[in-house]
């Protein structure tokens, strides 16, 4: 049975890799917007200082440090303004001592001044003069030329996914067309007779197919685009003409269902068949997931994933090996995993990691209601009064002040139920050769 | 000066709440694919048991669980096997004492049986009978009934953002249009006369404007409608027609630069002339966003915002303000805050929440690289070699298997500075009362 010598999930991980070009990832440019949540596929040089020139980040007055040095509010400096500054344009004068220029928010500063008084601390006279009530250190509220991006400098690293901050900074750099990495295309294939489509009403034992909706939808999170979503009944030949058709359209076809030892599995013949060199992992160490077989083809270079048919080891596996290899040839990082204390013994699976999914609840929860800080929360929902209840403001005040610690509720449930995933707010792996958990353990949560 | 009455943050966003009518949100039906990252509008329940008969876990034999008492390697029990079920068909037979059924993964379980024999432990004699090598409890390798979601049961509540899982979800309760909340239309402007467009080379005391793009970005990331973005330069008349047309399209109005206390800052007087009732915040006490002024207008329904004109500020105070409040609407949960220690003592802002930007790093850091786990990492590259190195693997190992603490180390920089926040990967709340940090104090850092 080839589904007993399985690799680990890291040796699994490392056929992928080794398996695939290094030359696999495509790039393009895309338009600044458009490239929101796009990896960047090179390392950013400024070929200039941002910003530009020495900038005021207050409106207010820009000084010599030295002039406005052991005044107070009863003793101000008196100084002479010799000029008011607009906004994005260069000052004519330069300030010498016993002088002040005005400069708002964001202007430029001008030659000879070293510090910035705010014009909460100042009195205006007359359009000469001003009296600041305040010292100001040099450097003070001032923005330095490059301060913010240095010429030559690399402010975005190959690898780093643009979220809103980095579109900020591409703006700033005056990168309009940044070079992503192009997305995979992908071929969501889902098999098995017992299948009809969402919209249907199924017979007694039938069921809906959940798998080509939710691996399309964990491609699209990830950023590829869906080139196609078959649902097929377990014929050999359906799948094999499906399969090779989405290998001249898709950089990754992923396959679910027909992938473990039923009699109607064909996923990895169907493979081995259509792809040189073809499968090379046959099932792996993980629970759930162990049903998942991988292979390649060099010459249409298309990645081939059968995963298990179970929705929720589906999804799991998916995130597992096919986002984590693209992070990885996409040079971008392990998603964070927020620590976390388990509130029961765990036995691992012998020989297998175990994917453990787990609830976060906040410790020292204040409303009793095991009020959940994550995103994408399933199960508690805030309360729909559009006042903030007193328990609401309590744990608000918990996330602002105290910190945050986490207790990891297992959420039990077999691979083939949906609602444990979505139950659950992410996942501990506990390594093959752990001894399991016991309670009270810290675990890293991935969060999903 | 209006700046000096500042609300705090929560006073800042419970006026903001209060202002908005509670039917604010709108909702509509999305096709299930498309409705990917979308807030479900109301609590779903399901008219059917899911799934809706007892299904296999396994490829196996259903079989009574009294019949595989006691049973070893070397001394099976023998059944006859009575029938094959096929995938997405109901069985015929009920099974008796004695006798056998084959099923596969996800097949229908008969009558009679209440375990499932896993093929691997079976060993086929002919087409009638087979020998069973290890005993089965009750229940064993299936699902039953409405295990999943039973018939009348909220599954999905309402403020459940849809995540691949709730996808999932959705499409095996045949749920094909969810009705989710309508996003907001948003206008950006961003106004000053020293920006010049990403495209062009800004001249000495010229800057590209950043914030259309990042905070376009920003909403979109939300989930939002960018209706439209526009630079404008501090003409009031210019921005009060801008914002007057903005307020007829868009459900919120989001303005950067002007909400200070320059000479040229119209975006408070503009939005009281344009809005009814018009601005209730003048500024909050929050650092950094101070010149933070929101507003609302009945007639038309919008949120008006006058964000600071520091990049990073805006940022943050969108997230905090906009963020929260849309989160709210939607009954969404606010996001996971990582536990962290703080590397260093940080003095809070008397009388001000302070936002303190921290940089997460792997306690016990093997490479000694600083190798962070967070997703948009800005500034460390994982290794582009394709083969994994010693210290991936090491850190691969220590996230899986170790605990994973997280140092916070701050970030410091002036507001102005993009790259400040790209550095950080998310940031500490110091509540206004607080004395500040101290060395080695737990954190809760919510990520960006």
């Amino acid at each position: 049975m080839k589904l007993l010598k399985v690799d680990t999930l890291n040796e699994a991980r490392e056929k992928l890799l080794a398996a695939v070009p290094q030359n696999l990832m495509k790039c393009e440019r895309k338009a600044l917007l458009q490239s929101l949540g796009c990896v960047l596929a090179e390392d950013l040089q400024s070929e200039e200082n941002i910003p530009g020139f020495r900038k005021s980040t207050v409106d207010g007055y820009a000084v010599r440090a030295s002039d406005t040095q052991g005044v107070t509010d009863s003793i101000p400096v008196f100084l002479d303004v010799i000029e008011e500054v607009a906004m994005g344009v260069a000052p004519k004068e330069s300030v010498k001592a016993g002088q002040a220029v005005y400069v708002p928010t964001g202007g430029m500063i001008p030659e000879g001044a070293d510090a910035m008084a705010m014009v909460e601390y100042c009195e205006k006279f007359d359009e000469r003069s001003i009296a600041v009530y305040e010292p100001v250190s040099a450097g003070r509220n001032i923005i330095t030329a490059g301060e913010d991006i240095k010429a030559g400098q690399v402010f975005l690293p190959r690898g780093c996914k643009l979220s809103p901050r980095e579109i900020g900074v591409l703006a700033s750099a005056g990168i309009h067309q940044p070079l992503v990495f192009k997305p995979w295309r992908v071929t969501v294939i889902s098999t098995g007779d017992e299948l009809v489509d969402a919209q249907a009403i199924p017979a007694s034992g039938q069921v809906r197919d959940i798998n080509t909706y939710s691996l399309s939808a964990a491609a699209s999170r990830q950023g590829f685009e869906v080139a196609g979503m078959e649902v097929l009944r377990d014929d050999a030949s359906l799948i094999e003409s499906a399969v090779r058709k989405a290998m001249q359209t898709s950089d990754l076809v992923v396959m679910s269902g027909g992938s473990s030892q039923g009699e109607k599995d064909y996923t990895a013949d169907v493979m081995d068949r259509l792809a040189d060199p073809g499968v090379f992992t046959h099932g792996i160490a993980l629970k759930p997931g162990k049903p998942t077989i991988l292979g390649y083809d060099e010459k249409t270079k298309t990645i081939l994933a059968g995963l298990p048919g179970h929705p929720a080891a589906a999804l799991l596996v998916f995130e597992l090996v096919i986002g984590w290899l693209y992070r990885k040839l996409t040079g971008q990082n392990e998603p964070v995993a927020v620590p976390a204390r388990i509130t029961e013994n765990v036995a691992a699976a012998g020989g297998k990691t175990t994917c453990l999914l787990v609830e976060l609840q906040r410790c020292g929860d204040l409303d009793g209601a095991g009020n959940r800080a994550v995103r994408n929360d399933a199960l508690v929902r805030t309360p729909s009064s559009f006042q903030t209840s007193a328990a609401d403001q309590k744990s608000a005040a918990l996330q602002n002040d105290a910190p945050c610690v986490y207790r990891a509720v297992p959420v039990f449930g077999k691979s083939g139920l949906m609602t444990t995933l979505t139950r659950a707010d992410g996942y501990v792996l506990i390594d093959m050769d752990a001894e399991g958990l016991t309670e009270g353990q810290q675990v890293s949560v991935t969060l999903f």
